[in-house]
């Protein structure tokens, strides 16, 4: 058994569609996603003529990713579940770009998972973000982390409480017997931009609370060696 | 100005609809949320001989709840935010209830939105949180908090990070402001139901995250306090 | 029990939200409705350039509105009879303005039933009246009624034919008891703007379509005065 | 010119469709629709089990009945006109209908505008009475108008003001230019259906209404007559 | 019994409505097609500017052409059979069609089935080429098949397999019994445009296909007989 | 330059994703499809009690599969394009299926197109194939192609005419070249399941047409080859 404190292996490789560079299949073990990221030289309406950028992230799990299958979200309304999970991409990967020396273009990370077993809006975000740094490098060439539109790197894990005990990095069947569980975010520098703890049906304590961010710490800087390696 | 660590003035009116008695005019200094919790004798498909009841939340804004006028969802998709915000009221308000104490009943709390100048989700759960006392006394009558259904209070307020000062329950102007804000809902024991920090283009530490949640009790207290006054 | 010529008690509160004076908190008997009017200083595209500005109304009842809760439009289709009301508020509003006189501004009135004991949509324009001249006197200030943009006020009731009897001003038990129901949009000048007289399952002859019209002008004249009272 | 109390010329061939009796091709000067009644052994489940039936309408204009082109409604919501023209058609055909004496039969009532040239509705109602009557006489073999589930006969014209002149029978012409218009609908035996007189930017008084009735009742006689014919 | 080889009995009313020259009423057998041609002076977005034009169909079954009724698309998505009906119907008429020659215009071919007893599809590109011919003059007057821009003529059949035997022209019977069905549009000069044949739950060898092609050749030339016919 | 007559390099993966064997990432040179077949114990309703199964087909690009990126279709309609494909790949895989020796059971084979050059629904077909007749063995175990519910393999390619020259295997540059492109779906032992052969603004005679089915049976005659092997 993973110990408490030790993420899933992981698996990154970058360009993995010919077709585009930006392109990563992001593993954490048995969850698979295909993050993509496009630039557009343009903008939404609302940031024409502002002299900055945007970027946006679409998080979509395939029918064969779960078991039973999930039906498509088609020719209807998009769940609520998926709507927020793309919301926190998109928030998250924004965090750590400077929209104004992004200049007036557009980058939009799809993340479509392929197989899920827990966390896949962690490793979006995190397999994303590797994406969306190559992306950035087209839009404006000879940029590196911490110099032009990427102001750091950006990277996520879930914790959770199981029973007393809590526990880095949850797959489905951890997730599953979570009475807390929370998505933190992270940049690579160490600062917070996200975190979303809940309780459905169960509270938690600044304990535990304390306890569940420092496990979280353990994983984001992990995962940023990971994404430093990738990008290489 | 009002200090830092001090929530806007709260009134709240019960029985507002003559109708029905679950019906709460919830006002935080200029926001107006109307609550009414509507008590069903069914449950859902997935929850029919369960044994268990169910508990849900919608949230609305009315179109002249803000200016510009903020159009209507309607003919069409309910918009991400809408769908984030209702999920997290019913998750808050679940939180506190015993589905299986509950029996075959199900419960809608309405919160729509007459005038919003900030914190309407937090402000939707601490009123939401009145009505669905009320219906929940209607469906085991006799029942009161921690003799029944509802095993606690939830309560909910909103704290943030302006420049480089915390400060407790964002009106409108305020929230505008901030760099990082951050939603968390207690118990009336004072455990965390929900904490929901999200920095947009912004990051925050460890310090000022201790801040922020010293200040969310202050306030998270003080409602209690008004909402065990009004259920009286 | 109220006699079959007198209209419910009225009671009409302007400016019932702080942010918008063109509000208005308006009752008849347990009919609540929150009317709001909101100026925009432009037109819908058909009208641009035309020198001419224009007046809609959008019509909702809260869930909480009736009992049991009514379901929300919401995510799909606007259903046929909310549709029907909105554009019959829209039409009579309309029948008094001089939309050249109201410039190249837009007016959109919406009418929220808080609580529905019938008598919804007379209601509404009614009301609604009330919020549309006060936004008005904003789009063009110093006018008055029959001097600016409005020619005329406007005010509505229903009618109808219970078994042999007629009745003014029909509230939900009425209105269900009905054989015949009309409603009665006229200005306050005592013209027609609108006669919808239905007999779903019903008719009915000239000589109770004579006392039928005559019930709705006395209920006509008396809203015209309280609108005028309000306004002042 | 036609006088002002004289209907267009009136065509009508029951059975149009070798498939299926009860479908008439109804021409009103250039208006041409296809109205086709479909007999449905069930009805709507709100009615399972009550030992009556339900007659319903739908209504639509082929995008080549007018000029320029009418967009198709699809794939998406119908529009507010349509909706309330086909509650008009249902509510003015059930008037006519003992839904007891129906038994558990749906009868669907389709008018499809082929030609629109005004007074579509009305052509709907008084075309759809003689398909729904021949559906009923297959529900319910035997009966006849008076006798059986069809209590009467239903038929519909407009009239309009035009500056100060009353008019029969709208064509497309006279109903762009008039001031008022308004929809009559009454039963075979001269009573009451409905009533929608509506002065979109315009008024009227108690004497133009009662010249409006007038005129409509001659019209609805002739259409009485022309329907009686069709169905013999 | 019909021939294995001969069409059934096809009629065309050109001129059906009084509104619109480019609208035929086309029958073969029972099955009735109503096709409109409507002219448009611009083209879609994406042609702006380039000098050529557009043509597309819309294809649509009325609810009273088959029994039991078929239920209205509307308020929702049209379906599969639609979309893909109506692609083939705008493919097949657009390859007669020289786009440059017809300036920057649009036609929109209409087919809506009033009555179906198979073959709608094709009878919907035989009849709306009829209806485009004549919008086409409209468009370039003077121009003839062959000399502007209608490069050809283009008709449409089906043909089938049923049992061991291949069958021209099915209609609705013959369809339901057929174990592969194949549409055949050509040219009047008797070259393909589309060729689209379907074994559902069956196959065919080249012996049946050649077979099958040898009778769409022969109903294809009849075809285009009676279309020049009309078209004098 | 590949040769007229031969097939893109195709790589087939069986059990791509861990979590179900009947999952297959099908390349043929740069397009990729990831198809996975979800077998589920029971039938959709109208099949309900008959004793027999089905198999149905979903298709969709991913939005990074294609540059510029395509548009997810969410949130609306499903547009005409995949509507068509995915009715094609599920008639193919129909063709081979004995639904009653499937018993009471559904297959959904879903095509979700990771890389598109051209081919996708052939090579969905092709994949998909694989997929379903793995999940085929999972229903009815100890089953073969040819002895249980398959009665053969299915496989498609498409070929095209680009100026004077027939071509097998189009991949995006050379489908955008042709003048007339054909997919054809053929079984194992070699007959025609679907021809679907189109002149978008071009023609095609009676010899073309041969030499297209010619390299078409060439084609599918290797990929037939290809399944055989990835399925042992």
């Amino acid at each position: 058994m993973r110990p408490h404190d030790q993420l899933r292996e992981v698996s990154i490789e970058v360009g993995y569609l010919a077709s585009n560079p930006a392109s990563v299949l992001y593993k954490s073990g048995s969850t698979i996603v295909l993050c993509t990221a496009s630039l557009e030289t343009n903008v939404p309406p609302w940031l024409v003529g502002k002299g900055k950028g945007w970027v946006t992230a679409e998080y979509n799990m395939l029918p064969g990713s779960t078991s039973p299958r999930k039906k498509r979200e088609r020719g209807g309304k998009v769940d609520g579940r998926t709507t927020e999970i793309q919301r926190l991409i998109g928030r998250s990967l924004r965090s750590v770009v400077d929209l104004e020396a992004l200049g007036e273009n557009s980058i939009v990370v799809d993340c479509d998972v392929l197989q899920a077993d827990g966390g896949t809006r962690t490793a979006s975000i995190t397999g994303g973000f590797i994406a969306l740094a190559i992306a950035t490098q087209q839009a404006v060439p000879g940029s590196t982390i911490g110099n032009g539109p990427l102001k750091d790197s950006v990277a996520a894990t879930s914790v959770g409480l199981i029973g007393e005990e809590c526990k880095l990095d949850l797959d489905y069947e951890l997730d599953f017997a979570a009475d807390v569980d929370m998505n933190v975010v992270m940049t690579g520098s160490g600062r917070f931009v996200e975190i979303q703890g809940t309780g459905e049906e169960a509270t938690f304590d600044d304990q535990q609370l304390a306890e569940l961010l420092r496990l979280a710490k353990i994983g984001i800087a992990e995962l940023t060696a990971q994404q430093i390696a990738a990008l290489k």
